[in-house]
């Protein structure tokens, strides 16, 4: 099976974004030049990525492409027009759910997918499907926005791998998933 | 004026209790022998504590008084007779405001108050009251419960004044409010 794998960056309230989907609140924050928040060894360690339709839209915006890795963008709303043409190498659509995905991906021999976006994580979270977390913790509350976590069945246990600066406002925690 | 401090653990999805109040989540968790986490010294720079009607109940779930500080329970819905005998000359009732609070305990030589539990956090945060805030971690998702942050009226900017591992599991962030 697959293993989902959360790198991301948060409020300290729990929002990965306002609920327009802006991230100034995060690009605003100083970024230290040596310092990637270990993120190039994440990408490097990902057979690609999931998100779902809110996060790709918002990717899109950036006006650049930013992953070599494939993507998969979950959703049922969107159809393959709405896939930019010189991206439809790199992206692809489905429907499935998140567990019958994580098999399907197993089977095109992925390992590890980086599973992007705060609806996603919750219900990759809900199925089981999230081996580890690096949630970078900006120093800001929003008050409101797209949440991080959500609602659960039950509590969900987790183990602190490590956690350590990145420059001098952000800390990065490193959890597993138990 | 009284400046606000926040002492308090929450769960990675920033819950300090369940809905009902419980806080079996934290009471499981290794606590270490030789690490309070910095409580000691936190209390010994408050000149008293302010809670909620919520945390004041779960106090006294507690059996045992846990605080030598003076402690004013903000509640319009408590009276007098809801305080036990033996607590009346360390617990007080205010009807005032957050601010009118504040301004009241300056007054009386207060300079440094802990202000604890979720629901006051969110109106002494949203009133400008609180100067620093540390905040364990727990790691664990609890998916509901009572919130340490809530709705703001604009962005409330943090500063980083540190990060440190309390025992294996837990993490305890420190910051200022900007």
């Amino acid at each position: 099976m697959v293993t989902g794998h959360v790198f991301i960056a948060t409020s300290l309230d729990g929002f990965v974004a306002r609920d327009d989907h802006t991230l100034d609140w995060l690009m605003k924050q100083p970024q230290p030049a040596d310092d990637d928040g270990g993120y190039a060894a994440h990408m490097a360690e990902m057979d690609g990525l999931v998100m779902g339709a809110g996060s790709f839209r918002t990717v899109l915006g950036f006006g650049q492409w930013p992953y070599e890795k494939p993507v998969v963008v979950m959703s049922r709303s969107l159809a393959e027009a709405d896939i930019p043409e010189d991206l439809r190498d790199k992206v692809r659509l489905s429907r499935l759910s998140p567990r019958d995905l994580m098999q399907d991906l197993f089977a095109q021999g992925w390992k590890r997918a980086y599973v992007d976006g705060g609806q996603l994580v919750q219900s990759f979270l809900r199925d089981g499907l999230i081996a580890e977390m690096k949630i970078t913790l900006i120093p800001i509350l929003l008050g409101s926005g797209i949440r991080l976590f959500g609602p659960l069945e039950a509590d969900i246990d987790l183990e602190l791998i490590g956690s350590r600066p990145i420059g001098d406002a952000m800390q990065q925690m490193h959890y597993g998933v138990t």
